[in-house]
C-alpha cells in the first residue's frame, strides 16, 4: 500500500488536501438546506456531511463550515431555530451544486438556480418543491468546534414528507433510491447507487444474512 | 406527498422509527473502526455516522451511540487515544456488518468474522488487512451529546494507506469508487456507486459545468 503521513499532507497545496481529505471519509449524504432570514428572505445550500444522532427523540446533525466561509444558512437557523432538508436526485443536481456558489445575502439561491421554494404549515424555512424526500427540523443545539471554527448543528425532526408511501418498505426502511436520492463524495461529486444488499440484525455466531 | 409528523413518528414501533429515521438522512459511509483495549485485545466495528470536520487541520467526526449500546470502541479511543478507519468494498461487506453484533469484551471480531487484523507503525490500533483505503486517527475530543447520550468523536489524522497511488487524481480528488469503497443507509443496506458528475468550484452567473 502507499502511505501518505499527516506531514506529507500538511504540505500539500490547500486545494489538493481539501480533495483528498474530504473524499477520505467516504461517500456522504447529498441534501439541501434551506433556511430563512428574519427580513423573510429565503437561503438555499447543499450539505453533505449530515448524521443521524438518534431516532427517539429524532435527531439529526450536521457540520456547517466556519462563519467567515459560510454565514446564512448557520446564521438563519441561529435567528430563526427551522430548516428544511431536502433530498437531491439526478434532474437536479446541477442546480443543487450550485447553490454552493458564494452568492450575496440578498440574492436568493431558489431564483438564482431555478430551484422552485414551496412553504409548509409550521415551518417558516422553505422547501424545494422538486425534491422528492424533505423533511422539517427544529433547531436543538449549535456545538462550536473549536478545533477549526466549524459547527456541529443539531436539529430535532419535526415533519417528513415523501413524494409516496411506497417509497417505505413494511419494515420502516425508506427505500431512497428509488425517490433518485443520490451520495456525494468530496467536495464536487455526485453519484447514483445500487443496492448491494440489506443484512439481518447481526448476532454472535450466526453468520450474516440478507433480508428478502 | 404523504406527511408523517413527530407525533405519528412517535407513536411507531421502535425497530420501524429505526430504519425510518435511519434512511432519512441518506447515504453516508460504510467504514469498520479498529480500535484495542488496555490488554491489547482488539476490536473492530461497522460505522456510518462520519463526516468531514476540517481538511487543515485534518479533522474527521463520527457519532457513537450511548455507552449502554455500544461500549467498546468508545471506550479503547478514551483509553488509548488511537483508532483506525477502514473502508468496506463488497468483498467484505457480509463480514463487516457481521461486526455490529454485540461479541463479549473478550470476543475479537477479526477473529468471529475472518477479516484480518495488521498492525503498522506510531498506531496501536488494528487496521483492517481487506480493506483498500484505511486511516489512522487520534483522538482530539469526545463531545457527550447530552440529549440522548450519544457521542460526537472528533479525531486528527495521522496517516493514510491506500492501496494504489492511482486513486488519486491529479487535484487530490480519491477514486474512492474505484477501490469498491460503498455507501450504507439505514442500519443494514448497502449500495455501490456510479458517478453521475464532478462539477467545478460554483460562482454565481455561471451555471455549473463538470469536470473532464
Amino acid at each position: 500500500m502507499v502511505q501518505f503521513s499527516i506531514t506529507d499532507i500538511q504540505q500539500w497545496d490547500r486545494f489538493y488536501r481539501g480533495n483528498f481529505i474530504n473524499c477520505l471519509s467516504g461517500f456522504k449524504s447529498a441534501s439541501l438546506i434551506g433556511t430563512v432570514n428574519n427580513d423573510g428572505l429565503p437561503n438555499l445550500a447543499i450539505f453533505s456531511n449530515i448524521v443521524h444522532i438518534g431516532a427517539d427523540p429524532a435527531l439529526i446533525g450536521y457540520v456547517n463550515r466556519p462563519k467567515e466561509a459560510a454565514p446564512h444558512t448557520i446564521n438563519n437557523i441561529e435567528n430563526t431555530g427551522q430548516y428544511t432538508i431536502n433530498h437531491v436526485h439526478p434532474g437536479i443536481v446541477a442546480a443543487a451544486h450550485q447553490t454552493s456558489a458564494k452568492y450575496p445575502l440578498e440574492e436568493s439561491e431558489f431564483s438564482a438556480t431555478g430551484l422552485t421554494e414551496v412553504y409548509r404549515a409550521g415551518c417558516m424555512a422553505p422547501f424545494v418543491a422538486e425534491s422528492k424526500i424533505q423533511y422539517a427540523m427544529e433547531l436543538v443545539e449549535i456545538i462550536p468546534i473549536k478545533h477549526n471554527n466549524t459547527f456541529f448543528v443539531i436539529g430535532a425532526l419535526q415533519n417528513v414528507y415523501l413524494q409516496n408511501e411506497d417509497l417505505v418498505a413494511p419494515d420502516g426502511f425508506i427505500n431512497i433510491a428509488n425517490a433518485g436520492s443520490i451520495t456525494s463524495l468530496g467536495v464536487d461529486a455526485y453519484y447514483t447507487t445500487d443496492k448491494i444488499a440489506r443484512y439481518q440484525y447481526a448476532k454472535p455466531g450466526k453468520a450474516s444474512t440478507e433480508i428478502e
